[in-house]
Order: structure tokens, then sequence, then C-alpha cells
């Protein structure tokens, strides 16, 4: 079966879909973008992702590509054209094209590229296991609160996470305190068992996993706080997570080198993930 | 005649000139580019173009998308096909083509596009009336010195100084002190007629027409110092002025609205341009 990508109005050859090369996206990563966790052939938290996509475009002045029905109508036949029942939608928007030139241009149309991605949750050693982090200095802009394609930071932070055998990269601000990953948000429990996440600023996305995890926390009666944790907290903690539209709840287990709690993942991120995986095969109602 | 953009070893036409759109550019602003003045034909500061390319692509281990023997040959083929003269050439060149995963890809060829563009260097308001410039806070990342198209921050920050009427936004940091503007080094003139701009560092670009400024200053025997200098140090400046490769030396006449000395472009500004252009023409060597 071909599989499709939605570029500019056409469901295209995945090998075809190109874009041109005045595309702000290309030139100045002038856009936004989303990752769509799939289950069971249903968009996850779909409303709440699509929200942020307006909100990214509205902190950037970048119109709607289309309206937000249509969006959603692009989504599910994407879908059903590539026959995705467990995996991801990845959509992309940005300014449009133009003569280059860094100001905005009077009249671009807003360009919408659209792809999905076949994924198999089930069996994945990150969710048993746990996995392995290192820790980065911050190097990324002021504005981590917009989900913009300005990714290159990230991508050297999680290369270097790679190449030390490490999932993801913990970025560190200034004062020493863990922002979030390079794709995710980063949490620990405390000594006493209180769930911690940064609270949302500027700093750090506000992830969609995030807020669903919180919302099953509050549900499930457990303790959380919203503030800045150091790493040195993460290391003294019980256990530590990440989570993400892929990662869900992924255990980390180790943090440069060193043992989290006893090594191993910890009983409320293996909670956390089963109810989180229950929710995503709309098996809980609310959060 | 057509006007001709080079993409992966094709010349196209402009209008067909494309990219996928799992183009590490496009998705992560994986990559990085080079704006070369031509005048006369001829690229100006060509190889000093080219060592920053080079840099730029060896600071994110990008390999070279082909000898720097083959680079310059395309740059010339290009400009003439589209029969410039004066104008510029813009060279981008990213990671490549590959799913979309943060880590660098473990087979991806980077990819070239260069495109061209005609200019009229003679008779522009900006050179004789000077400009007015504004100051926003600097928001980008922390690695300015590497020319990537991480540009989202610049664009923004350009935006906001064109809806101010505005040519160019300062950029200042957390100390109160001037980076460079979105797209050029800035540079003033003080009350004892030194000449002054910020050192290098990460903080800014490694600008190459800063780099031949400063080399024209020191054989005219104009006393200058590289160090950092806040709004109210510019403000109270004889004299104001920023540098790049389209601005070339671009008067400051004022700053959020207040007149920078007499409000007029500067006499050393002016005999800085004067030199420039000579420089550019090839009538004069060194620098």
């Amino acid at each position: 079966m071909p599989r499709y990508a939605y570029v500019n109005g056409q469901y295209l050859p995945h090998g075809r879909a190109a874009i041109h090369i005045e595309d702000r996206g290309y030139q100045f990563a002038d856009g936004i973008y989303e990752v769509v966790p799939v289950a069971a052939g249903r968009p996850v938290d779909e409303s709440q992702h699509l929200d942020r996509l307006e909100r990214s475009l509205s902190e950037l002045r970048i119109a709607m590509p289309m309206s937000r029905r249509a969006l959603e109508l692009v989504c599910h036949e994407l879908l059903r054209r590539n026959g995705i029942r467990d995996g991801l939608i990845y959509i992309q928007v940005t300014r449009g094209v133009a003569p280059r030139n860094h100001a905005f241009p009077a009249d671009a149309s807003p360009a919408l590229v659209m792809t999905t991605k076949r994924m198999n949750f089930t069996g994945q050693a990150k969710f048993t296991d746990g996995v392995s982090v290192i820790t980065v200095p911050d190097q990324r802009w002021a504005r981590r609160d917009i989900k913009t394609i300005n990714l290159l930071p990230n991508c050297l932070a999680k290369q270097t996470a790679t190449e030390a055998g490490a999932y993801e990269a913990l970025q560190v601000d200034d004062e020493g305190n863990v922002t979030e990953g390079t794709s995710s948000n980063a949490w620990i429990v405390t000594g006493n068992g209180k769930l911690i996440t940064r609270h949302l600023s500027d700093d750090i996305l506000h992830g969609v996993t995030r807020r669903t995890i919180l919302a099953i926390a509050a549900e499930e009666g457990v303790d959380f706080e919203e503030r800045p944790f150091t790493v040195a907290e993460a290391l003294a903690a019980n256990e530590a997570f990440v989570t993400s539209a892929t990662s869900f709840v992924t255990p980390v287990v180790r943090i440069d080198g060193k043992p989290v709690g006893d090594g191993v993942p910890g009983p409320l991120a293996q909670r956390l993930l089963a109810w989180y995986r229950d929710y995503m095969a709309g098996l809980r109602v609310g959060a």
C-alpha cells in the first residue's frame, strides 16, 4: 500500500511530497508542528493538540491553513488512506512561500503538511525496563512554550544523548533546574511519594501528555506539585520518568550514569503508564 | 529570462525548485546558510563566506555537500545562468532527507540549495539618509556564532522593527548590552572617535562584512575596540551603524525614536561605506 502525505491540498505519494525551497519553514524555521498519538484508529487528545496548534499559530501570527473542522477531516482521511491503527499523525504549518526576507510577507498563504507513522505500542523495552538519560545545558531560545520547528538545539542535545547510549537528554537551565527533555516533559517522585513536574511558563513546552497525566493523577488522588527541580533532586528521588506523545510514560532509571531510586522502573510511573494506556484505549473517561 | 535555482545537483526553474517534506531543514531547522554579496559579477569575500560555511557545517557535524571547488563552480554557474552582476548568492545546506527523528540519521546526504537575487546597490536611501532601529530583548539560542537557519526569533524581531517603521532591531542581552541586529552586526563611534563593535563569541554571528570593515579600519588608521556596548552608550555616541552582506555600512540615525549624534549619518560611517564600496568593486587590495 502506498503511503500518502498531505501537502497543501493534495494527498501525494510520500516520496513525491515536496515543498518549495522558499517556504519560510525551510529558510527561517518560521512554522509550528504537532505530533498526535493514534491508538486503535483514534487520535488521542486530538482537540487538545489542535488547541495547541491554534495557540502556536496565534503566537506567531500565522493564520490557520484551513478551518479546525477541515483540519480534523484531513487528519482522519490521511489515517484512513494510510491504514493507521496505532502510530502518530505529524502536522506542520509554516507561514508559507515568499521571497526571502526576515520580516513577514504581506501575502503568503500558510503551508500545511501532514504525515502519519505506524508504530507498535506493545512490547517496547523502554516501558518495561526504563531508560537512561543524560543532562545537558539548555541552549534553546526563550519561547519554548510555542511548539515551533526551531528544533536544532533539541536535535543536537538528542544526538549527544544517543551517542552516550541514552534515550533522552534532560536540559538544565542556568539555575541548575531541569527544564524538560528534548522532546518530552520531565517528572520525578520524591521520597515522600509526591509527583513533581516543572510548572508551565515560557521555559517549557506545555505538553498535552503532561496535562493528561496530571489530570489522571488528580483523579487517582496522587499528590503532585508543579515546580522546578534540580538534577541532584532527581538523582535523590524515588522515581523519575518522561512523558510525550510517543514516550507516553517512560520510566527513567539512570541519569548521567547514576541510578534513580533502585535503578528500576518505579511503581507510580508504572501505574501512570497503565492508566494512560487505558485512557488511550478509550477505557477511561475524564482526564 | 527564466530564473534558475540550484537544488541537489540540478539547475531548476525557480518556480519548480522543491525539496522533500522530510528534509531536516524543513522539520528541524537542521542546516546552515550563507548570503554572499555580488558586485560587478564577482562574489565579494567569497573565500571568507565559504570558510564560514565550512565552519558552520563542521560545528553541526554536517558533511560538505560537495568539494569547496565544486561549490565555487556552482556559485559562478548560477550567477552566469541568471545574468547577475549586482546582487547576492544565497546558499543553504541541510543535513538532508530522513524519516523524522531528532537524532542525526545514519545515512542522510547533505542537501544543497542555491539561489541568486538581483539588487541595485546605488541610490538606496538607507545609505544616504540612514535608518531608524529599535531595541528588543535577545531571545535567541546560545550559539549565534553558527549561521543556522534557526531564524524564527530573528524574523519575529525584524517584524517588530518593520511594524515600528524601523529598518532593523538591535537585540539586547540580559546585561543590557547590544548583541547585534537580526541580520547585521552593530557598531558605534564614541565621543572621542573610537569605533566600537562587540567582540567575537558565541553571542554573535562572526560577520564577514564586520571582519572586512575592521580590516579596512586598521588599514586606514581608525582607532577601534571590540567590546560590548549598552543602548545608553549607543544613544550617547557620535555615530552608529550596522553592517551585513546586504546592508554594507548602513548609518543608524535613530534608536527607539531618539536621535544618535546629530540625527544624520556620521562621517566615519560614510567614509567606511565609501571604502567598502571601493573594496567591493575591487579597487582596494588587502582588507
